[in-house]
């Protein structure tokens, strides 16, 4: 691992917020006690009973002895880590005095909740010196609970300009001697409050997609050593939305994903781990569409492309143009259209050979994955290949390596993923690249 | 307002440049004596006499005069700000040397523009020491003349990678004893000379779209308390990509854009604000198409989508694919199809609505919104809601916002903006939020 | 020029590397030697011998005396530059020293090579504490050896977070007395351990097309002088692809682009260079087709626009929907969807038509590019005109820039580049401008 991390989870899929005291309920503590309770898939990596957006100012006191009480008695069961949000404004002293009261309740042992709680994590940071604040409370409430200093990590909202900025000089800072900013452990992305602090605006009232902030994240956890999370996702009911989401941040290298429900926790604990079986995509116009395997052929069933065997060859219709092409060229044509998304099994498998193949002196070896595309009733047969060297091996290994941290760290989820992958694939990707 | 801001206006809209002195006219000053007596939407937020590029180089000394005299004449009824460009190059000591004196010529109190200048655009900075050169140019020509210290503002072209980068050292140079950059006011992109700057090229000689480059500006803009602006649009008849460029600026924070001609103007000066009617979109592929309201019903008649009523329920044809689905799947499938955009009215009614639920104790509301939508002569009753929380609000209130700082700087332009929206709107919107 | 360039090309199309030592063969220098003797359009304008990723660790001792052989032999006739890639890495410390023990040995003037060597590719680097330790070890080479301090140029690769922070910092770092980081040439992305150091992953395996990565470099090469170049694109069959990323990255002012075959080096040669005949683009949705041009006739035939002439006008169809347009609104619409893309000729012409205009005087003149668009047999005559200033001139300048350079330090390509521009348009464009 190029920069040292200084905490256990080197992956976080899942930043799953409770709202710590609801009004008017019997119990306030009612949907924390429910969250302290979830396992396997539906518990998050990171719980965050959130005293901040999810709970009214007028109950955050009471949050406070919510969190405290549930984390005392589910805390030493529960699978994931715990971070409480406490309140912070860079703007606001009041607020921010107030956040260090609360920590300073939470973290105190005679409480019985600390041995529990991994870190806190601060909204609304502005710059690098306002982090340092955050991060020196944390240190004063170490030091008076008598607490090893760096023990509690810290995790951050970045929802403003100044906090993207920072983002820019952690490392640096994260190195000098008058602060312990090396507590720090989660980068995470709020796009609602950052939308306003940008003062932007769309006319559907749809948050922006913030690609360079969603960049500019995952490059700052990955130069301080740190899990880049990214935001809520609203839309609770749009399952698919919330999937196309992740996937778009795992290409920029940002695996974890707030939850606002179990439901969406355990969709985004699968959605970084590779498929059970492996597909085909065809690529027409900027979309991709999967194929249906059938009777182990892969064939397309829409109308966008078009396939005609004639005298002289073949005709292939995509997008509303012609292309007359003989077998060789519509091959090519469609080898650029087609994409194999590999199983586990595959990666596994592939994995296996380079290593073989290495041990063999060899330095990079070339991966085939055969198919029969049908379109219209016609078939070819397709052979992709692709040469894998160090290179290719160490970076398809990104999505092993998250499998063997949450093998590792949450045992709770071993018998759904012994369902999901069969525990053979289980046991040789637990093994594999060690 | 989490940052400071050291000047009048919160939103600038319009940037709009006039040339100080045209050859071979009768009159030298004719564009610039005819731009200062713009108003209502024809009439920028911010005026710019523009001595650099606009102005051929043997024509800028007389610039400055026309400048100075048009400014003393027409300064005062002028609804807008007026901050000259004067010439300025991070590479020419000349040129910076040029642009201090006609700074000083201009702002010379005998001359009797000053009164009516709120500040200076530089272009062509460098790094922030280049800033920082122009910045006490201003200092000294205040100080010489007896003005205040920090009361001419200071506007910069970013149009070089020096100056983008510069952006992000801002926040922390600002507040330094040895400058006077709180004086700063716009930062505005001037993707011309950028472009020549970066070295790019694009085929058909089009600028190319710079993403990152608008997201820093206006990111650099919301850390330092500034207000951030798109570069000019060439293209002056397209009207419909000049919106385009607009509505894509807005999603990234950045309001405001530079206009070429009064026609601009008034297309800059509408686009922010929220339209007078709400309307229904439908999303195809990657395109967005507004339905047509009829009798109450929004009806899509395009061939991209096809519905069909069936003896089992419907099928739903989008993109050359057939999706067979009973009722609820289908209003799913169209419910994450469309949008909603609300008009002014809507917005203020959601706000007003959240803010009485608050007053009673609650955190958050649903907002719905019910439409029939008709597809091939196919009914279909949708209901859209919303979550509103303080956040929500919040980010909803930025339109809002803007449209009491431009009622409040610019009663030129409340009769227009009466006969928009009509009177009672206008007065609710005023109100709202306060 | 902005930017003081301590180097001799001001652009760099392509970045071609070649293992050193390749196990297995007669000799294992055998693909050094066939590289070191390309000229011509398949000669790279930088030449890497790659004693890094190319080579297995096992032989990069060997691939040094192969360097220093192979280059001693045939440097001084080889076209371009050379710049061996070295071992680096800013987590290991062994590495570091292992690269610079290789330095020290290649730059030796008793081993011969060093009088044709222009500088080093340091890989790995982290941040810009880290690039001047592979600086201070170029200097130490250079001291030990007798050579002028800082003349030995250094390139890096930019493979992890960390190093695209760090080329925010280069500028203000590179004045710096301690250092020698005057010395920097080539900013070259590394996408494939880049993807590995930012934990990236996608469903397919292939890379994530990092454009704020992209932009960074390029903007870093901007500020500082220096010369970005993209990394190297795998699928080496996919010459369309190739094409594309080059045109994208052009539009980012990243100009050069690294090469992994002497069949990928000539398109990365010819692809920053206009055209020799303009062609007319028609935008249909995201796409953009390419019209051919029959009898001076610019012909589209696809099936996603269809033209009729009706009674009362004209019925334009565009991507599933019809527009009823009169003659003057079909133009108009048509001028919107197409763009002309100018040839080398026309580009000179631009550019000499604009001198003459301002030798007389004027600040912008209009260029038209006139064409009769032929669609569904109906023939329409569009006029484009386009606004010529100074500062269009200038960014219309940079493929002749680029073009001029590669005349004057690539003799080797003359005769190519008269065959495919004929030797008129080749003596007028190596003039115009200067």
């Amino acid at each position: 691992m190029s920069v040292k991390r200084h905490y256990e989870r080197e992956f976080v899929r899942t930043f799953f917020t409770s709202p710590t005291a609801v009004e008017g309920e019997d119990d306030s503590a009612k949907m924390l006690r429910s969250a302290a309770q979830l396992s396997g898939m539906q518990a998050p990596d990171v719980w965050v009973p959130d005293n901040e957006d999810a709970t009214a100012p007028s109950m955050r006191d009471e949050g406070v002895e919510n969190i405290i009480e549930v984390v005392s008695e589910h805390g030493a069961d529960f699978p994931g880590e715990i971070h409480p949000r406490i309140v912070w404004h860079r703007d606001s002293p009041g607020t921010r005095y107030q956040g260090f009261q609360h920590m300073l309740e939470i973290a105190d042992p005679d409480n019985g909740a600390v041995d529990h709680i991994d870190g806190f994590v601060v909204p609304e940071v502005g710059d690098i010196d306002d982090w340092k604040k955050a991060d020196e409370f944390i240190t004063i409430v170490e030091n008076e609970h008598g607490l090893e200093e760096g023990s509690l990590s810290m995790s951050v909202i970045v929802e403003s300009g100044e906090a993207e900025l920072a983002m820019g000089d952690l490392r640096a800072e994260m190195g000098r001697p008058a602060n312990n900013l090396e507590r720090m452990f989660l980068l995470v992305d709020g796009e609602v409050d950052y939308t306003k602090d940008m003062r932007a605006m769309t006319p559907t009232g749809e948050l922006p997609p913030w690609p360079e902030l969603r960049h500019n994240t995952s490059r700052g956890a990955s130069a301080a050593g740190l899990v880049a999370v990214d935001g809520p996702y609203d839309d609770i009911r749009d399952v698919e939305g919330y999937n196309e989401r992740m996937v778009e941040n795992q290409a920029k290298g940002m695996l974890g994903i707030w939850s606002l429900t179990p439901g969406q926790v355990v969709e985004a604990n699968k959605s970084p781990l590779p498929p059970k079986t492996g597909s085909w995509l065809l690529e027409v116009g900027d979309r991709e569409i999967e194929l249906d395997a059938e009777d182990g052929k892969q064939v397309y069933r829409g109308d966008d492309v078009g396939l005609e065997s004639t005298d002289d060859g073949y005709v292939l219709r995509v997008g509303g143009e012609e292309h007359e092409l003989d077998e060789d060229e519509l091959r090519q044509e469609l080898l650029d259209m087609t994409a194999y998304v590999p199983s586990m099994d595959d990666i596994v498998d592939s994995m296996e050979e380079f290593e073989a193949a290495k041990e063999a002196g060899k330095g990079a070896i070339a991966m085939t994955q055969s198919a029969t595309l049908v379109v219209d009733g016609v078939e070819v047969e397709l052979q992709k290949d692709r040469m894998w060297d160090e290179a290719t091996y160490q970076a398809a290994q990104t999505p092993i390596t998250l499998f063997q941290d949450v093998y590792e760290h949450r045992p709770d989820q071993h018998e759904e993923l012994e369902e999901m992958y069969g525990s053979d694939v289980v046991e040789r990707a637990t093994n594999v690249g060690n």
